[in-house]
C-alpha cells in the first residue's frame, strides 16, 4: 500500500522496486542459465558414456572377425588377446597413456600430466572420468587391431609387452598430435592440431596407427607356416567361421555408431548426419569391395565384402562431421576398391603375411579417409574450393602417422624379438596356439581337420 | 541515486524502468522457452539416434537367426545377403526411398521430394539426417525379412535386384499409407494414416509387408531340394548352429527396444510403458510357443520357442503405445500359440518352403498385431468400449498390406524369375550357395556330413 | 505515455507495474524450474530405459558364456533355459515379485504392494514404467545366473519352477531387505538398508543370490556322469566353443556398463566414475585370473581368463560408486585371483560340479565385492579411516544372503526333487539334453565326437 509521499520518497521506493526486481530477475536468468548448462553437460556426459559403450562393443566385434577369419586351432588365443588388449590397455591408459596424449603438451610432441587421473580439479573430475572411459575404449581399439596382423603365430607373453607398448606410448604419443587439446584446451595441444589437422573420430589417429603398427609386426614376424608355396606364391588361409566373423562386423558397424558421432563428446544435433555419413559410407564400402571382388575373381567374396564394409568405415572416420552424405557414399565406395586391391598387394607383392587384412583395412583405409578429409570438406576441401591448404596438412598427417606408427612398431616388434623372442615354434603353431599357449581347445567335441 | 524531480520526472524514470524490465523479463522467459526447446530437440536427435543404433544391430541379429537355422552350406552366403540388404538399402532409401515413402504426398498413394535428402529447410536439415538414419534401419529390417523366406537357394545377382525394390519401392509406398505424415505433417500424409490407421511401429508397415513378400519369394522360388517326399510329405531340415540363432534372438529383441519405444522420435516420458509391454510379449511369445509346441509335439521345440520370442515381439509393434501390459502379455502369448500353428500350416498345408518362418513371424503375427491394435487399444479398442472403428480400419489395413505386398512382390519375384532366373541349378544347391555363389566355404577345418 | 498527474499517481502506478512485474516473474521462475524438473525426468527415465536395454542384452551374454563352457550336446537347452528365465521371469516379476521386493514394507522383511503395477498414482506410473523394466532385467539376472551352476543335467520342466521360484520369491524377497526404498522410499525400507547396508548395483543382491542358489541346485543335482572318476578325482570337462563364451564375456561386459551406472537411475554426472571403476575393475579381474592361472597351471588359462573378467565385474558391482579408479583396479585384481582358487575349490575339495563356475564367479566374487564397500568406500570404509562400523554391516549382509539364498535353494531344489525329479535320467544325459529334452540337435550337419 503506497501512502501519499513526496515524490522523491517515490522516486526512492521506485528505485528499491526496480533494484529488488533487478535482483529477483537475475537468479532467474542466472537460474535458466544454470539449468541450460547442467542439463547440456549431464547430456553430454550421458551421451559420451553411452557413445563409450558402443565402442567398448567393438573389442567383441574385433574378436570375432579376427577369429572367424582364422582357423579353429588359434581361435581360443585369438580371444585372449582380445581379452589381454582391453584389460592391459585399460590399465595403461589409467596410468601413463591418458597423461601423455591429454596432458599438459611438452613441446608439441608429447602430454605431461594427469597420470592416474591425479592433479584434477574438482569441477572437472566428473566429466574427466567420462571422457577417460571413452579415450580409453579408443586406446583399446588401436591395439586390438594389430592382434590382427600377427595373428596365430605369436607368442602370447611377446604380444603382452607390444600391446602395452602400443596402448601406453605409440598410440598416446601420436594422438597427442592431433587431439591433445581435447582434455586441457590449448595447454594441451599437439603439433598437427597447431596445423588445422582434421581428423575427427580417428581415421590416422586410431586406425592408421594400429594398421601400420600391425604391418610391421606382420613384417618382424613372417608369413604362417604354408602361406607361401617356395616359389613364393601366396595361398589362401580360409578362414574358419565365416558367420562368427559376419556377426563381428556387424558389431563393429553397430559400434561405430559410437566411434563417430560420440566423437563430438557433446549431446548437440551434429551426431545425426554423422551417424549417416558413417551408416552410408559403411554401404558404400560394401558394395565397393563386393563389386569389384565380383569383377576379379567372378563371383562376390564374403570376406573381401565383410572387410569392404570395415574400410567404408574406417574412411569416414576422419571426415564423418564435415562432409556431405553423398561424398560419404563415395568415400566408402572408394575404401571398399582400395582394401580389395591393398590386401592382394600386401598378401601376393610385398608378400607380408597379415591374416585379417588389418593393414589394408585400417592403415590403408585410414590413410585414404585422412587425405578424404582434405578433399571433401564442405569447408575447406579441394572438391569445395579450398585450394591445398587442408589437403596438405592432411597428407602431412598421413606420412608423419606412416612414419612414426611403423617406424616405432618396428623397432618394437624388433626389439620384442630379439629379447624374448615373439614367434612361437614352428610345432607349436602348426599344433595351434590353442594347445600349444594356453593348454586347451577352442572347438572340443567337433571333428576337426589336421590343418597342416 | 535519484536527485529531487519533479512527479513527470519520476513518471518517465517510471516508464523507463518498467520498460526496461519487461525488456529483460521476455528474453528471460524467451530464453527459458529455448533452452526447453533445444534441450528436448537434442534430447530427441540423441533417443531416435541411439534407438537407431539399436535396429541397426537387429540386421546382426537376423543374419545369426537365418543363418542358424539353416545348413551349415550357405551360412556365407546368408550373411552376404544380410550385408547386402543393409547396404544396398541404405543406399536405395537416401536415393529415393526416403522421398517416396515420406515425401510431399501425392493422392495418398507416394510421397514425391526429398530425394537425397534434397530442399530440406536448413532449419530442418539436423533432425532429418537422424530421422532418416531412424527409418533407414526400419527399412532395412523389412528387406532382411525377405532374405530369411528365400534361403539356400535364391541367385545372389537375383537377390540384389530383390532386395533393392523392396527397400525402393514395395516399403517405402506401404509406409507412405501408414506413417507419410511423420516428416513433413499434413503435407505428407498417407491415405491409410486419414482413416485413423493404428501401428505405432510397424506390425504391418515393416512385418508383414516383408513377411508378406517372403512368403511371394519363397512361393515363386520353389521348395529346396528334398524339402517335400514324393507323396508330398514335408521333412524338416534342421538348423545347423541353433546356438548362434539363439543370440540372433536376443540381438534382435534387444534391438526392438529400440524399434518400438524409439517410435516415438521423442525422449518424452513415454519410452518406458512401450519398453515393459514389449518385453512383457516377448515373454509371452516365449511361453506360447513353447507350450503349444510341447502339447503338439511331446517336447518344448527350440527353434519354435526361439520364433515365439520374435512373434511376441512382431505382434506387440503395432500396439506397443496404447495397450496395457496386460494386454501386451496376452498379445504376445496368442502371437506365439499362432506363430506355431501357421508355420505348420504353410509348411504341411500350403506346402511352401519358408526355412526360417519368416512369412508366419512377420506376416501372419503382424497382422494379428495390428488386428489386436483395434481390440486393445485403451482408446478406441473393442475390448475397451470403442466398437468397431478402430478394429474395422485396423482390418482394413491388414487386407491392403496383404494384397498390396503380396501381390507386388508376387510380381517382383516372377518378373525376375523370368528375366534373370531366381533359382540357382539343382547341383549350386546340393553343393550350397557359400561354394556355388562363393566361392568359399563357411566352417573350413570342420568336418560336415555332406548333405543331400 | 505518461501524462502529468500527482505522485499518489505516480505511487499507484509504480505499485501496479511492479506487481505486474513481480506476477510475470514468478511464472518465469515457475517455468525455468519446471523445465528443469521435466528434463531431468525425462532423461532420467531416457537413460533408466537405455541402461536397462543394457542389462537385458546380459542375458544373450550369459546363454553364451554357459552354451560355451559346456558341451555340444546341450547347448540348444542352455539357449530354452536362458528363453525360459527371462520369460517367466518378466511375467513372474510383473505378477508379484516386483510387489514382494519394492512394495509397501511388512516388518521389513518383505513387499507387500503393487502387483501388476495396481494402485500406482497417475504421477509416478510414467516413472514406474520404466523402473519396473529396469528391474525385471536385474531380477532375471539372477535366475541365469542359476542355470549355469546346473547345466547339462537338469530336467527342463522342474527348471521351470525353479527359475519361477527364484524370480519371483528368493531373489525379491532378499531384494526387498537391502534395496525396498527404491520405489516408495522409506515406506518400502527393508530391514538391510536401515543398517546402512551398501550394495550399489547389486554384488549381494543380484550375484552371491544367484550364485548361492546355484551352489545349492548343484549340489542337490550332483555332478555330471564322468566328472569325478571312482577314487573321486575331479576331471575337466572342457566348453566345446570358446568364441562363443568369448563373445558372451564381451556381452556380458557391455551389458554391465547399463548394470552399475545405470542402478544411479538418474542421468546425472556421477554415471561417468561408475563407469570408469567398472572397466577397470573387469581389468584387473582379467588379469588377476590370468596370471594366477598361468603361475598355477604353466599356462594362461583361457576360461579361466574370461571367468576373471566376471569376477571383476562381480566383485565391482556394490562398491562401484563410492570407491577410487584405483581401488577399483585392486578389487577386480582380487576378485580375479579368488575366482581361480574358489573354482578349484569347489571343483576339487568340495567335490561339486558347477560346470561353468557360477557359485565362484557371482557366489564368491559377490560376498567380496560386498565385503570390498566396507573396505574401500571413500565414505566409510575401513581403510579410508570408517572403522569397523561399514565393514561390520557388509558382513553381516554376506552372512544373511549366504544362508538366504543357498538355503531357500537348497529347500527348493529339494522339494523339487522330492516331487517332480530333478535330473534327468543317465542315458539322457549321456545322449545330452538337446535330443533328451528337445527332440532336436544344435549343430546339425557337423561332425561330433561321441561323447561319454
Amino acid at each position: 500500500m503506497f501512502s501519499r509521499k513526496s515524490p522523491t520518497h517515490v522516486s526512492k521506493r521506485l528505485a528499491i522496486g526496480v533494484a529488488a526486481l533487478v535482483a529477483a530477475l537475475a537468479p532467474t536468468l542466472a537460474y535458466a542459465e544454470e539449468v541450460e548448462y547442467l542439463t547440456q553437460s549431464n547430456g553430454n556426459i550421458l551421451w559420451t558414456l553411452i557413445a563409450a559403450c558402443l565402442v567398448m562393443l567393438m573389442q567383441a566385434g574385433f574378436a570375432c572377425v579376427e577369429a572367424g577369419f582364422t582357423r579353429a586351432k588359434s581361435a581360443g588365443n585369438i580371444m585372449m588377446k582380445n581379452f589381454l588388449d582391453f584389460s592391459a590397455g585399460s590399465l595403461v591408459f589409467f596410468l601413463f597413456g591418458f597423461a601423455v596424449m591429454f596432458g599438459l603438451d611438452a613441446g608439441g610432441f608429447i602430454g605431461t600430466s594427469g597420470y592416474m587421473l591425479g592433479g584434477v580439479a574438482e569441477s572437472d573430475i566428473m566429466w574427466t572420468y567420462t571422457f577417460w572411459f571413452f579415450q580409453s575404449v579408443f586406446a583399446a581399439t588401436a591395439a586390438t587391431i594389430v592382434s590382427g596382423g600377427m595373428a596365430e603365430r605369436t607368442k602370447f607373453g611377446s604380444y603382452i609387452i607390444v600391446s602395452i607398448v602400443i596402448t601406453g606410448l605409440i598410440y598416446p604419443i601420436s594422438g597427442h598430435w592431433a587431439w591433445g587439446s581435447l582434455w586441457l584446451g590449448d595447454d594441451g595441444a599437439g603439433w598437427l592440431e597447431g596445423l588445422g589437422f582434421c581428423d575427427f573420430a580417428g581415421s590416422s589417429v586410431v586406425h592408421s596407427v594400429g594398421g601400420w603398427v600391425a604391418l610391421a609386426g606382420a613384417l618382424v614376424l613372417g608369413p604362417r607356416v604354408g602361406k607361401y608355396s617356395e616359389d613364393g606364391k601366396a595361398k589362401a588361409i580360409p578362414g574358419h567361421n565365416i558367420p562368427l566373423a559376419g556377426l563381428g562386423v556387424f558389431l563393429l558397424w553397430f559400434g561405430w555408431f559410437g566411434f563417430n558421432p560420440g566423437s563430438t563428446t557433446t549431446a548437440d544435433n551434429t551426431i545425426g548426419l554423422i551417424a549417416m555419413n558413417t551408416s552410408l559410407a559403411a554401404a558404400g564400402g560394401v558394395l565397393g569391395a563386393m563389386f569389384i571382388s565380383w569383377f576379379r575373381y567372378g563371383k562376390p567374396d564374403i570376406s573381401m565384402t565383410m572387410n569392404g564394409a570395415l574400410a567404408g568405415l574406417v574412411g569416414i572416420t576422419a571426415p564423418c562431421a564435415t562432409v556431405t552424405p553423398g561424398a560419404s557414399i563415395l568415400i566408402g565406395l572408394i575404401a571398399g576398391l582400395l582394401v580389395v586391391l591393398s590386401i592382394e598387394f600386401i598378401d601376393k607383392v610385398l608378400k607380408i603375411d597379415d591374416p585379417v587384412g588389418a593393414s589394408s583395412v585400417h592403415g590403408v583405409c585410414g590413410a585414404w579417409g585422412t587425405i578424404a578429409a582434405g578433399l571433401f570438406n564442405v569447408d575447406g576441401g579441394l572438391f569445395y574450393g579450398g585450394g591445398m591448404a587442408q589437403l596438405g596438412v592432411q597428407l602431412i598427417g598421413v606420412g608423419v602417422f606412416f612414419i612414426w606408427a611403423f617406424g616405432a612398431g618396428y623397432i618394437l616388434m624388433s626389439a620384442v624379438k630379439a629379447i624374448f623372442g615373439i614367434r612361437v615354434k614352428k610345432e607349436e603353431e602348426l599344433k595351434g596356439l590353442d594347445i600349444a599357449e594356453h593348454g586347451s581347445e577352442s572347438y572340443n567335441g567337433f571333428q576337426l581337420f589336421s590343418n597342416e
